[in-house]
């Protein structure tokens, strides 16, 4: 007989060296650190929402873990452990040993400890709050960007959004990504890496971060809004997401890279001193870091071509009906 | 235009007085007092599983928290934070505006502060982590029952069960429940009340204590398997629901007491010295406390009638195919 105890201590239970008490009471355990603070995040993925009902369940796994610790992450913090609230139609074992090595890959890359959950029956959802510790006042926030920070992300953007378009492309728009194309864009959608250890060597230096997940302009936006300040990012200065055939599609790039989702990448701002000092800390950590803009007064944001001219959200085709189109927002009408 | 940022910010932001951080970074932030450990659980309810889909918004909101509370009662800690996960086929701000005040109340009632969650559009699901503090090592788990504790439980067992009964139904099995029965039984099922102040008051008394979600024989179950210990409870001294017309249907009163889910009451095992201090806290708090039975070396959950006979289960109606129904498993085959 199968049944809920059975599969959580099948699946989902593991040693939990960070916890004082994990898996199987009615709550986890732990102890924070002296001079820390706990830094808590919840994120819910939904099946036909954030992945497709037949995807592979060891992505899904990865990835439902993956996208809190970028939140973590972005907070300048350390990831360490985790609860999973999980509902599922029916109790497919072989789905869960996947779904569970995917979830366990990333716990172990990142260093989390599963320390509690609920399993239940209902449509494919999956919930997980993730913990970690930062110094007491260290972490990184959202409303710490002043004027004349330099606005940084890393990595590259788009490739998630480009995979994405790609898989649901019902008109050919996307006929010029071929299927070794996409087999190399697809882990950018299906197995995130947050970008665990750059957060935390940009507590001492970045003035604000986040990370992206619904867009660059749209969660830059929530920095500015947070700092009650605006930027300038210079359109040429993005690192834009590398494709076979990309220079032909300028358009396609640079739409998935300012709204596109799923980059998991951070943003974040610091002051214009600090600017060899950041670009050592991707040296080291071989993450590439680009410096697209800077922060400036008004409460806009402005994107610049090479000649320092505006260019309009109209003009890149990211306006529709008159309101900016900033990224994904599950209930924008 | 209804974003899912003017969602959160609509509905859920209220102030954290208890949080360092609430809603609206990437993470929240809190600090654990010193010398304690944080408590965390969590539970997720799914339309149709849980509640019915059609069930009031207010009710639904309360009970998504409340079970978490009774979690945390039942680890002697203090509940003080949460972060909500929520899944919405549309946006009904109705529905949304009477789900948070049912959320609130419950908050407010038991001192939580909201600090962070997501919303997401897809079928309806609700995710809450919540989180408290206890005193290092004063944590009442499931593993410490001894040889000689006397079973205790608070309350009344199985008025929402019989609640939940009468809503499915469709045979009339349970026509003796009219409608003042029934009015009077639901806010069991809909408002459960946790025992937070019980199971702070049981902290330095009782060796072990669960909160009844599942049934008492069930959740007892999990005391008796993790302590590695048995019980006999005797079937006389369980506090069941009174119902108007309960003594016809004393086969039912047993049934809904000893596996009907949804109780939130704690089960929990204290040293025999301790009973008239268990009395004394009773009272003091107003919670009826019952000791139903003692803790036994065999490994066995045993029922005894008032002359000391053993009642097997299947007496009682409550073996099915030679397996033992002891209460509700989500997954059970």
């Amino acid at each position: 007989m199968t049944t809920e105890f059975n599969l959580i201590k099948r699946f989902f239970t593991r040693p939990t060296p960070q916890a004082d008490l994990g898996v199987g009471d009615d709550a986890a355990l732990l102890r924070v650190q002296d001079g820390h603070q706990l830094v808590i995040s919840t994120d819910m993925s939904v099946a036909g929402t954030h992945f497709f009902a037949d995807a592979a369940p060891y992505f899904i796994g990865w990835k439902s873990l993956a996208v809190n610790v970028s939140d973590i992450a972005a907070m300048g913090a350390t990831p360490k452990w985790a609860t999973l609230a999980l509902a599922l139609p029916t109790v497919n074992e072989v789905w869960l040993a996947e779904f569970s090595r995917g979830f366990f890959d990333c716990a172990n890359k990142f260093g989390v400890d599963l320390i509690g959950g609920d399993t239940t029956r209902g449509p494919l959802n999956i919930s997980v709050t993730i913990m970690g510790e930062v110094p007491v006042n260290k972490a990184l926030l959202r409303d710490g960007a002043k004027v004349g920070d330099e606005v940084w992300v890393s990595g590259q953007l788009g490739a998630a959004a480009f995979a994405l378009a790609k898989l649901i492309d019902k008109n050919g728009a996307f006929d010029y990504i071929d299927e070794d194309e996409l087999a190399r864009l697809l882990p950018e959608l299906h197995m995130p890496q947050p970008r665990a250890a750059l957060g935390l060597a940009l507590r001492e230096v970045a003035h604000s971060a986040i990370d992206i997940s619904d867009g660059l302009l749209a969660d830059l936006g929530h920095i500015l809004a947070r700092s009650n300040v605006g930027a300038e990012l210079v359109l040429g200065h993005i690192p834009y997401a590398q494709l076979k055939y990309g220079d032909t599609h300028p358009s396609d790039l640079q739409k998935m890279a300012l709204t596109g989702g799923d980059d998991y990448e951070l943003c974040f701002t610091a002051p214009a001193s600090a600017h060899e000092q950041i670009l050592q800390i991707g040296q080291q950590l071989g993450v590439p870091l680009s410096c697209i803009g800077r922060v400036v007064e008004n409460a806009q944001l402005t994107l610049l071509d090479a000649l320092g001219h505006v260019v309009t959200l109209n003009q890149l085709g990211l306006e529709r009906d008159g309101i900016a189109r900033y990224g994904f927002d599950h209930f924008s009408a």
